[in-house]
């Protein structure tokens, strides 16, 4: 048998990050494919083939056991290491002779919601230096590397699927069980973990309350303005929106007693601290009246509590959900907001039954969450090191605030104004009515900043406002939006 | 100043998995929130409380760094550390002086959907030794830690969030791209990144499409069986299901024209590969002919393609979005089963607009995924070990299906039959009527094993069977769960 050159048709690079191993599989795998070696094609052993690349034997044996485990090579006892007769690549079987022509997509036909007029996609050539969100966390302060080192490790232990399929569709049991606890002592709630559903974010959450609540033609009350992405959600869900006015002091609470004793709306939407978009938190008189008339009028609630962690100088107040209700409040929290916008995990809390309902519902619409990422996240609660990165947290947001408000005072000139936000990660900026926010954001984005446009707030109203992040920009970042804002006007 | 005595107030254990600063940072936060240490005491100079602990004076210069960064400790300059006048522990404002009495959960309202009949929790004393799924892969062979290597490096890359913010709700830009190479290379889908919507999880890219198209009233064509979770969410959306036999051959599609010629169905969901649960494959001709009913009565068709990489022997077939279908067919797959249930990631494949607009509805379902894990799997494809690892988990998973079917010849007697699956990770068991599943499902469990009791599969009809998942056993589990079942006829 005529031996081919292996060592000028395997190149190894020993400074590449391939295992060598690896190289030497994958440059058999390309001769294979290529036909230079063929079917049946018998390798030198591996003693010989070492010394042909001057490699150490372990190396060439490891390259014929992966070979052997993707299906090339079919090692005979006694007899040596053969390329398979029937190769990995099996190409699919076609079952069209002749295909139609392709219609031009001018013509296509619309069997689908239409949700939103489709813009024209303008491709960002250089990337932005700097981007203005509406308020996320600073994901580079978060503990992310103790979560993979602790998702690296479960997931070398070998009962995790056992694990996996006995917590169920409502998220892993530890973190439901460190939720519930953590709720308990941070928001005098008084629940057991089989009330909470952990969700893949909170905007899912919120998905599944009011997917659990609303049918077509229901009515929501939800305040003016709104968040726009809940707004759009229950739109979806065929409900009809009753917009109540938001004032100094959070949702206008007569008004919506005023809305129950004339007809009876199937939900309430309420952001009790740091309201979206305007930032205020609902008064302490109006959460008791509010309770008031939730027991009164059997009003269903969503208690969209996503800050609540973000109080500076004074103290949070306490939800609606912490007091008496009759299970009537359904209660959202994001993990989203505390670590950062790529950790995808928020909960609903609710009645026992609801849950156990909800989560049904929600199996239908995403199976599950990835529960070893889960329990990463619940070793951050147990091992308290989630309250100190809070605590961390909280503090150097409150200082960003300060800063920010600062800079903004002396860069956005007479054009808008802004109240500082006792909480949260944003400032509400309301500019002049005739003031371009678009053209605003075009000229940032010449000198390399992203800012939001406002358009999302316009939807089916006329404020002219945008919500400017600061929780995750450092004084640099700040200083370098404050300047370019100022060469912007 | 009196100083404390530190040494015995604070226990260090050089052994724990906790650094020593945070040890002694936990510890002075206990001893001021417990009032040994009022606001306003001044800590010992960093040198004498390393002296005192005989510890180096960095370790205590970390623990105070620590402190501050939480809020405990204000540094003065030029005069110490003074332990904060104002911690962080606030306690929240409560807003209510009387709560009312507690109702009895019993004369609870119910304001809410119910959407199944709610079992008494059974709960598990011991965890079973071996469970058996209804058809996962086998994470344990999973590259899984080159996914988290490459998240834990990525994560600490300082322009991760431009490119979140950049990449939008369709799910990375890279992953997209990736899996648009994949399906040209695998499937013969001539599609571009802008025809690529992921989701977290398959499920979830189902729910995305269906709520697309269906409206309460709606109707769908199903299979007769079809997936229970499916059939679920299309009754949850309100859609009314039309139901049509499976056979060896897959749906009957000469039943689907007829349905088109009386009256005009919304949607059409389809399992080309592996139905789930019978296990068959839509065949060749069969696809031909569904194709032309989709093209002539303008059928939108859901088909879901999860099983099309785990297939054994001979080839699987092209999908039908793989031919001219004017845009028609939805494309949906899932990388949950290529890689371990708990990643849940899957995609919906569309036409260009169809996937902008599915991208608009999904947001405010879900707002976005997690873009840093997405990038992660993108590199994955992009170095070639996905495609290995489907090659060597092929291979695995067909040697496991013969031996699986070797030990369920002889260890099921009479009472139930199976036809061995041409691919994907699971076995259709079909008992004889009268034969009942949940007291053999008990049994088992008294020997530590859980098999589902087939309840699922009897919704709204009489069948009698369970799918048994063997991809994810290895030899000696199979040999248990044969064992197991001959010992609890």
């Amino acid at each position: 048998m005529q031996t081919l050159p292996f060592s000028t048709l395997i190149a190894v690079e020993r400074q590449s990050a391939i295992p060598i191993f690896k190289q030497i599989s994958n440059s058999l795998i390309e001769l294979i494919k290529n036909g230079k070696i063929k079917p049946g094609y018998q390798l030198p052993a591996s003693r010989d083939m070492a010394s042909m690349l001057k490699l150490n034997r372990t190396t060439v044996i490891a390259a014929y056991e992966e070979l052997q485990a993707e299906g090339w090579l079919e090692v005979i006892k006694r007899k040596g290491n053969f390329v398979a007769q029937q190769l990995p690549v099996t190409s699919p079987r076609s079952f069209e002779v002749s295909t139609p022509e392709k219609l031009s997509s001018q013509n296509q036909e619309i069997f689908y919601r239409q949700i939103a007029v489709r813009q024209p996609i303008t491709r960002q050539l250089k990337p932005y230096q700097l981007m203005i969100n509406d308020g996320y966390p600073d994901a580079r302060i978060a503990p992310l590397d103790l979560i993979v080192d602790r998702y690296k490790f479960l997931s070398r232990r070998t009962n995790v699927h056992n694990k996996l399929l006995a917590d169920g569709s409502n998220g892993s049991i530890s973190l439901r069980t460190e939720l519930a606890l953590f709720l308990s002592k941070t928001r005098a709630l008084d629940i057991t973990p089989e009330q909470v559903l952990i969700t893949h974010g909170a905007q899912l959450a919120i998905s599944v309350a009011a997917s659990m609540i609303l049918q077509p033609g229901s009515t929501v009350i939800v305040g003016d303005l709104n968040y726009p992405l809940v707004d759009r959600l229950f739109e979806q869900l065929g409900a009809k929106l009753i917009k109540v006015k938001v004032d100094h002091d959070g949702i206008d609470v007569d008004a919506i007693e005023n809305i129950c004793k004339q007809s009876t709306p199937s939900l309430l939407y309420v952001i009790p601290h740091h309201h979206h978009p305007t930032t205020v938190t609902l008064s302490a008189e109006r959460r008791v009246k509010l309770l008031d008339i939730i027991r009164r009028y059997r009003l269903p609630v969503i208690e969209d509590d996503y800050d609540y962690d973000f109080h500076y100088g004074n103290a949070p107040i306490l939800p609606l959900a912490s007091a008496e209700h009759e299970n009537f409040v359904l209660y959202i929290g994001s993990i989203s907001k505390t670590l950062a916008p790529t950790i995808r995990l928020g909960y609903l809390i609710g009645g026992e039954d609801f849950i156990w309902q909800a989560s049904k519902l929600k199996q239908a619409l995403d199976i599950r969450g990835d529960v070893l990422f889960e329990e990463s996240v619940a070793h951050l609660f147990s091992s308290g090191e989630m309250q100190r990165h809070l605590r961390r947290s909280v503090k150097l947001y409150q200082k960003r605030r300060d800063e920010f408000c600062e800079l903004l005072n002396s860069s956005l000139g007479n054009t808008a104004k802004f109240s500082v936000p006792n909480g949260g990660m944003a400032v509400w900026t309301l500019f002049d009515p005739e003031y371009s926010i678009p053209q605003l954001s075009e000229r940032l984005a010449t000198r390399g900043v992203f800012m939001n446009d406002g358009s999302i707030y316009k939807y089916k109203n006329d404020v002219n406002g945008i919500r400017l992040g600061f929780a995750s920009l450092n004084s640099n970042e700040m200083q370098s939006f404050a300047h370019a804002l100022k060469g912007s006007w």
